[in-house]
């Protein structure tokens, strides 16, 4: 995908002026905040808390977590045309709040996945064991492996998932929340902007500060290993694909607020998103294989894991390249 | 690639008869046989056996198992244009002296095969011991697992392949290598026919052969599982992908007597080459991890190398359904 380039006639916002584009996008994200907010509650007191509660809760953090970034997003893009002090505080409250939320997410990910994928690689059809697993020959047979690595990384991940899923509720109990939750209450319904440049153009105020978000994100990929030296896969790059991962994100919102179809950059960014989780499990795979004294069957199915986690990473910046840079067009 | 329907203007021949381009083709193998024998000797008989006699030694076995490969695939495809009797017999010694240097050379490749990805995949430019190693931590690390299973991997590996090697010098040596080198220098200057089949046009009696062949490759890739339904990785296909590789061979060699261009068959063939390769490396990192105590670092070094050549072959697999069922041309 070529990042476009700007077209003031391209969005929706024709000659608006630029607080009626903005506060218009603030509303709608602040009303979605609320509403997933609502929903979070109800889930959290339907009790006993089972399964179908569980997802109804986690689905409502996502919506949480997804208006969070938003808002908290193009008032970083837009935040000339804001009023400043509040939106500045606000942004960082909102930042806080996304980043405990994301982490409860992440923590109950990760083990998903990772079982996801031991079962996934040591289960084949026609050879009980499987080929990761390898033929159940006794005690020195590698077909216990891939059910002890399970219980290992269960063991191993299951007290970080609890903790962020305690802080998490914690959080959302706190009054630092309930002020979080009051200051999106009143953007609902009034946007604090900067009088003289909410009154500008949106074609002329805010086109241009998206433009800073393009070219942040444009610099980023290029700092990105070229795909063609890419092969080796290096967990010392995954720091610059966190930040294009993050600044894909900036981009995105903000070119949502100007009512564009982000549909593109929204798949590039489940690109990015698989490459972060798929990182993050083959790191976890590595850690659990350096718990001492575990098996050689656990120790060979954990790296069966890693290295599987680590293609798909590898996969996924492949497919990020490809996305971003495509081939050119035959003639 | 679609399998080329065949084309009586496309190849050389024009109106040859049939028994002259069989003929020459059989020759033009023949000579390229004794050539290869030739440079065998001269490397085997320079003393000491250094790293370059190796190699010149590899080099030349890989030229006679190309010649013999070629020889014996074209007696078999057009069988009906030679003097059958005389045909079979030398194809079974032929297909006898290949197997013995395929084995050496299979033998050969596949620690040298297994010792690289190890490499590659423990080593990383700013992580000494890498991802797939493990920072060293002590004796609980994982960074010696990648060294121990090389050793592990050469230990075992070794008898086989000094085992072919031997037997690959003994063949050569034996009364019966001597009897198919005469036979084929025989061939070198008049090649055994069938008197009234060579007589005919090349593109009646020739192409019909040619034809058998390519419906036998097409029906064997027909029956390989789609690549939608391939992800799985699962060796008990491996079978069917070697059937795939052997008739693949056989095509190519008709075209090429037929003297057609046969250098997309032959890229396909690599990759079905790749794939044969990393699915017995895939299966020795698995079988070595089954040795009894060895330590985790080893074993979880051996489930990164197996996981990393199952991806290797199923990236080949895909590969060679892009190549034979390419995507249809955008409008």
């Amino acid at each position: 995908m070529a990042l476009p380039n700007p077209d003031p006639t391209a969005y929706g916002s024709g000659g608006a002026l630029a607080g009626d584009v903005l506060g218009a996008y603030l509303r709608t994200q602040a009303v979605a905040f609320l509403r997933a907010l609502r929903l979070h509650a109800e889930a959290a007191g339907s009790a006993p808390a089972g399964g179908a509660a569980a997802a109804d809760a986690a689905e409502a953090a996502r919506g949480l977590r997804g208006a969070a970034r938003r808002i908290a997003g193009s008032l970083a893009a837009f935040r000339a045309v804001t009023d400043t002090a509040w939106a500045d505080c606000l942004r960082g409250e909102l930042a806080w709040l996304s980043a405990v939320l994301a982490e409860e997410h992440a923590t109950a990910a990760l083990p998903a996945r990772l079982l996801d994928a031991l079962h996934r690689l040591s289960g084949s059809p026609e050879r009980p064991g499987g080929p990761a697993g390898g033929p159940a020959t006794g005690t020195g047979g590698l077909a216990a492996g891939p059910a002890r690595a399970a219980a290992l990384l269960e063991r191993q991940l299951a007290p970080a998932r609890t903790r962020a899923h305690a802080a998490a509720l914690q959080a959302m109990g706190s009054s630092r929340f309930h002020a979080v939750a009051d200051a999106v209450a009143v953007l609902a319904s009034e946007v604090p902007l900067d009088p003289a440049a909410a009154r500008g153009p949106a074609a002329d105020v805010l086109l241009p500060q998206a433009e800073r978000v393009r070219a942040r994100l444009a610099a980023a990929v290029a700092a990105l290993p070229p795909p063609a030296q890419a092969p080796p896969y290096d967990t010392g790059q995954d720091g610059s694909w966190q930040e294009v991962r993050h600044l894909l994100r900036l981009h995105r919102y903000a070119r949502e607020a100007l009512g564009e179809d982000v549909a593109p950059l929204a798949a590039a960014g489940g690109v990015l998103a698989r490459h972060g989780d798929a990182a993050e499990a083959a790191a976890a795979s590595a850690a659990a294989a350096r718990t001492p004294r575990i098996t050689p069957a656990t120790a060979y199915a954990l790296g069966v894991l890693h290295a599987d986690q680590r293609h798909e990473a590898q996969s996924a910046r492949r497919a990020f390249h490809r996305i971003w840079h495509p081939a050119p067009a035959p003639a």
